[in-house]
């Protein structure tokens, strides 16, 4: 468990913002569930591994329904649709940026509570709306600073068809994702060795390995389409593989539509995602990148889960989300500094100084026209010389201090100074919120 | 526990954000706690009847610490303020707006799972901070639309000294607190006869009916002032009772100098606060209403607290705060309809109608085109004549929808629809973005 100082609040709240603005232009709503939901609907749904992490909440007097908090917030959704499905239409585009948690062992990077950060449409069958929640990633990650990254994809119908190919389903094909999965961790080599170590004759693993290869051709739209080409000749008798194709066909014709540069997009036939319940469309979001410091996993990840929703209601519906990892984007963002200039460490603009006592109810009348003019103001509470009150304002880094001493008030006007710079002006009394918004706006 | 659906989230978004913004221009900084605190952090604070209603959380696998989920934002600033306050300066000004639990007996009006709205100042003990907390409620409440309330003001030491002037301490003062504080249920004569019940003689209770009705002298500085030179002529001998005094008249003094208007105080030696922890002045706000609908409750409470820090460090530190109730004010809101016209229901501002297969592409491209221009819009991802498109953003209640037809496509513009007054309007193609911008700021 983490307590946020202002300083940290400031800087996750401007990444909160970021996504939640980008969620908002491509038409997500708002959405909000109760941290704490019914044991049985958590339940069943995450596996037993993950289950074990679910912590149950309780209290001693009273016996009734038992509750535990919430793991992720893609089971709270399907819950709430299908509670409240007649109040809402389709499709239901929404996202929701709060925590979860999870009973971990505590070790670095690792929390009990965690964000999340999700998007998804519930009721399209279409690649419209998957390639929305490409769009999205793309310039949510451009818009917090990032240009060095990649959104891997690929479809689980694909991989069926390459394991149905190859004479494979049930338990094997489950092994087969599992192998293809360690990919970036084991490398071409490794899942050729794992594959024959699982029982697959060799026959088998040199069609599957082929496959594989000729799938991986880089990044950008050209690639794309030549991976397609080359499978759907291969694949041709294989119509559940055919069938993923012509999703990823039409998930590249709209992404391109929505102006998304090819660069940032990669078909990548490893990506398998761990979770279960995807049925078509995975994607993750990587970062390239050398730095050791820098390798915090997948950037976000997400794909088509048409089956979850109808745990909650009588028939299924199609949808399609994201999960954006904004604890790892938290921590590159903190170690590239990309933070704008003007974002700083306190919320305060201006501290008003206070002179002596005659002159406090001054400063309080000053303190509270400027806040009356949206500028956010600190009036100095405590009994000090003004050059303590200065290096008070600089070690909270509060930009500009306004001083109005004896000369000033002789003569109706204030004094305001630019730490930054050690930049002073003096102005009339009547021109004080102009000039401080002035000030604040770098000019001066 | 309650599910917010976008327009709820919408709504109640506006709320925190308008409280936020006034919390921050008086130069009070976000904090974040965590929604797991340790149990034994939380117990031993609140009293055994509320204690009761603490929710513990723990997971079937491991033994460990024992942990409870937050009772209300207070305990955790102090045990935060604890562990943190060498990275900290002071004062200490924060505000948290956050979720609380408490395990009621599910009933109308009240909630599991319920938000609190927080603002204190640790670390001066001077009337500034008191006044400061008085100025945010006003400000607060006048942010969202209200004018009929005022801020009842009393303080504790003055009921002590009201208390030692009739001959009065431990039990017995407490039961002149709870008598008090029941004013405004049971009236003047309710409080004498209870008094009286309570073991009281009736010289002593005459007395305190005596000072009471002198206390009372409606909304206003020069009411307060009357009020304070009433009360320092009879309790001159009792110095609590003067201390008390002094702190109103600094605060008085203090609050005028923030430009708070009168009309919006009140001294009320009937306010009791029903917390045991408050050391100086008390304020409540109350809406000045008579409709039934409307007695929610005090709108706001708060006061000093300057022994509760001193729970998790060596010495305690003055404290000053306020709780804003704000699960009432969107009550208020929601009746009296207080929300801006521009709110919405929604945050789409644009529907993007699909003509046809064909033209599916191009609609897409306009779709990100306005969504770079940072307009919130939504494509329409089903399919459907324009018809039920455009019925689809009036259910929504999406302002303006975007239609590219056949003519259109053919002379290079587009078609904008704004469904409020069914204005129509033809632009072309590359004035798309600067007349999305016009309808939507409402001239056209």
């Amino acid at each position: 468990m983490r307590d946020f100082l202002p300083s940290d609040v400031l800087r996750r709240q401007y990444v909160i913002d970021a996504i939640s603005t980008v969620f908002e232009q491509h038409g997500f709503e708002p959405l909000q569930t109760p941290v704490l939901e019914l044991k049985e609907t958590l339940l069943g749904k995450y596996g037993d591994e993950a289950e074990k992490l679910i912590f149950y909440a309780s209290h001693p007097g009273q016996k009734e329904q038992e509750l535990a908090l919430r793991y992720d917030l893609t089971v709270p959704l399907a819950r709430m649709f299908g509670m409240h499905e007649a109040q809402l239409s389709l499709p239901f585009k929404r996202y929701q940026i709060a925590p979860v948690w999870r009973a971990e062992r505590p070790q670095r990077g690792r929390f009990r509570e965690l964000y999340q950060c999700d998007a998804d449409t519930i009721g399209i069958a279409g690649m419209e709306a998957d390639s929305e929640i490409v769009s999205i990633v793309v310039l949510a990650l451009q818009k917090l600073g990032f240009n060095d990254f990649v959104i891997k994809i690929n479809n689980r119908k694909l991989l069926t068809g390459i394991g149905q190919f190859v004479g494979l389903s049930g338990d094997p094909l489950g092994n087969l994702y599992r192998s293809i999965d360690k990919f970036d961790k084991i490398g071409f080599e490794g899942v050729r060795e794992e594959l024959i170590r699982s029982g697959l004759g060799p026959d088998v693993v040199a069609q599957i390995m082929d496959l594989l290869a000729s799938a991986r051709g880089g990044a950008g739209y050209e690639a794309g389409a030549a991976m397609i080409g080359r499978l759907r000749e291969v694949l041709a008798d294989v119509p559940v593989a055919m069938e993923g194709l012509a999703e990823l066909d039409s998930l590249l014709d709209y992404v391109a539509a929505l102006n998304i540069p090819g660069n940032y997009l990669e078909f990548d036939p490893a990506v398998v995602r761990g979770l279960s319940y995807y049925t078509g469309p995975i994607f993750e979001a990587v970062l390239l990148s050398d730095d050791p410091e820098e390798r915090v996993g997948s950037l976000a990840g997400g794909g088509r889960y048409d089956d979850l929703i109808g745990l909650f209601r009588k028939e299924s519906l199609p949808t399609v989300g994201v999960s954006l990892g904004i604890e790892r984007l938290i921590v590159l963002l903190d170690k590239r500094g990309l933070y704008p200039d003007h974002l700083g460490s306190t919320v305060v603009q201006v501290l008003v100084t206070v002179w002596d006592a005659a002159s406090k109810r001054d400063a309080m009348r000053y303190a509270a026209e400027l806040r009356a003019a949206g500028i956010r103001t600190e009036l100095f509470m405590q009994d000090a010389k003004i050059g303590r009150q200065i290096g008070y304002a600089d070690k909270r880094h509060i930009p500009v201090v306004l001083i109005a001493g004896p000369e000033e008030l002789a003569t109706g006007t204030l004094k305001f100074k630019r730490l930054a710079d050690q930049y002073e002006v003096t102005v009339a009394r009547e021109h004080m919120v102009e000039e401080a918004r002035r000030l604040l706006n770098g000019r001066g």
